[in-house]
């Protein structure tokens, strides 16, 4: 099999006049890769899912928005202006509660709004420098959260972790996965469970995909078993992601975390968040200010099934995402160090940090 | 939809020359009964999971093996006894580690082997009495477990269950179930939250179907759910079977059931067991006694699906049954009363009591 790590999640062509992505929805039969250079594939691209994980989405508007830029036949500033926003928001509307992909897509268009009078062909070389560095500091992000965790891994240790944050999210390493990969490649040899995270499957599809791709020792289990392999000392430390990490330290992330983190504690096992900084959100006091979105019923009792799995009629709750209580948190692994409890000190300090290296 | 209460999961039909079953491979798509009066048609009942659930698999051997002398045409003595002992082992076969199978069918043909000398038409009476005394036990035994069960229930209560220990593992009430249909009965309105338990299912497709045919309201959720639904603060009681139950209260039961017990703790939920005393086994001192059975991993990555749901080569675990510690359990809930913390002792005045009733 090909290692998934020698591929960008999200990336330019050679000639860059397309984004390459890794299907997502063809994994994890194969690998196959797209080249995209019209906005409306673009838009189905998100749309469908073929690329996912809330950092790559972002990468992979920045870089979309700088390939059209750079083949769209509009040279005058007013009409590339209009566009260029018309774009932007056409994209933006594929998945309308993605944050990054708004944040990215505001990056994009603040910079070309700002150079006001400028044809296209004046602004584009400014228009690739910010889409390039958008997607470098996603590498660079998820590399240094792999460096601070992997200081919380031992040879041989095995590590559990829940959903995908892994570099099928993002351009290269992951949040959770970084640790592991970094791991690798220093030869800790670690035995990483994969919870396979009902009801999408993403632990199943894509984190035991990318793991094994990458020659790591993977087992797949279901999300009921976390507590016997817990309980059986298989597991040293837990990695997740998150989606949003609220002031005082309670984390949203992927239904089932909260679970993990239960069982986790229980077993005294230590449970970390890898978090970029983007996703600690000092406005938000506490998790019970974190509304959790529903989906669709059909995704517990049908959608990957030959036939339905559940009595027709029945009620089914399919919430998106839970919360994880802080105190269930051993610490929060961020691009600038690790935050542990009490989590409003230590995240004023990360932040103090961020601001002095001037990002 | 009919409602399944009216149907016992094992019967006899009227003229008592077949087994009825609910074909429990029909569900949770219709409610199909089958009369069975052939051997192999039973013996093929069982191994195909027609028939389920380890009570209802004890008492449909016993019924069966009714029905076959009550139609076979073998009269002498010793001819009758090496008949019956025979199939006695043939059914046996169908589900080697399938304990009430075993001791329904030993209970049958000790009857058989003790009455040497008595022609087939002289024992069948008997033969007849000791089936459906096994039958009617069964009954008895579930409907004591569910009103001592009652009392641990208010009006409106959240409970959630895991896996299935219903009427359809049993002949009519269930065993975790019992206190939610008495409770239904008596007009309390439950909210019931059954956890899909993967990889098999048997939440989604039995417990669902079953409660929700009975008009309970039913709320189906995926196993990393249960977390957010007990955080809610939607959940008063957690009621569970149990496979087999060490003497200080280790209990072994589906696996996952040591999740929602963990997870049930940390949010200070009682979590019940549901345990006839024939799971109590006080030869078996801790938890640590108890092997676990792993099943086949095709059962985790593609049983269900259209598709293989994870990559290729992946290494899968997939334990049947987890241990519970007894520190996680507030009861259990026996057919002679509840027992509590310290259960060495809340078993010997348990099974004092059933000796004292003299069974």
């Amino acid at each position: 099999m090909q290692n998934i790590l020698d591929i960008d999640t999200v990336a330019l062509n050679k000639e860059e006049d397309a984004v390459v992505i890794i299907d997502q929805t063809r994994l994890p039969g194969e690998i196959v890769l797209k080249e995209l250079n019209k906005a409306e594939d673009m838009f189905n691209a998100i749309y469908l899912l073929e690329v996912r994980g809330a950092p790559a989405i972002g990468v992979f508007a920045a870089l979309s928005m700088y390939v059209l830029s750079k083949e769209v036949n509009i040279e005058e500033p007013e009409d590339f202006r209009r566009w260029f926003e018309r774009t932007c928001e056409y994209l933006n509307s594929s998945r309308p509660t993605a944050v990054n992909l708004s944040w990215a897509l505001k990056q994009m268009s603040d910079l070309v709004f700002e150079k006001e009078g400028l044809k296209r062909s004046e602004i584009l070389p400014e228009i690739r420098s910010l889409a390039l560095k958008i997607r470098d500091d996603d590498i660079k992000v998820c590399r240094a959260i792999g460096e601070y965790g992997l200081t919380l891994l031992h040879k041989g240790d095995g590590v559990l972790t829940h959903c995908n944050a892994g570099k099928l999210a993002t351009v290269r390493y992951g949040t959770a996965t970084a640790p592991i990969y970094l791991a690798e490649e220093k030869g800790y040899h670690l035995r990483v469970f994969c919870d396979e995270t009902r009801p999408l499957l993403q632990g199943a599809r894509l984190t035991a995909f990318e793991l094994t791709s990458a020659g790591i020792d993977t087992t797949l289990i279901c999300d009921d078993m976390s507590g016997l392999v817990m309980k059986n000392g298989w597991i040293n430390a837990v990695f997740v992601g998150c989606d949003r990490v609220a002031a005082n330290g309670d984390t949203a992330n992927k239904i089932g975390t909260s679970v993990v983190a239960a069982v986790a504690k229980r077993y005294d096992i230590p449970f970390y968040v890898c978090a970029p900084t983007s996703t600690i959100d000092m406005n938000t006091p506490s998790g019970s200010d974190i509304v959790i979105e529903e989906r669709n019923p059909d995704e517990v009792t049908k959608m990957w099934y030959k036939e339905r799995m559940a009595p027709e009629g029945v009620k089914v709750f399919n919430p998106a995402f839970d919360v994880t209580d802080h105190d269930l948190i051993k610490g929060f692994v961020t691009e600038y160090g690790i935050a542990r409890a009490p989590f409003e000190k230590s995240f004023a300090e990360i932040f103090r940090i961020k601001k002095e290296k001037g990002r």
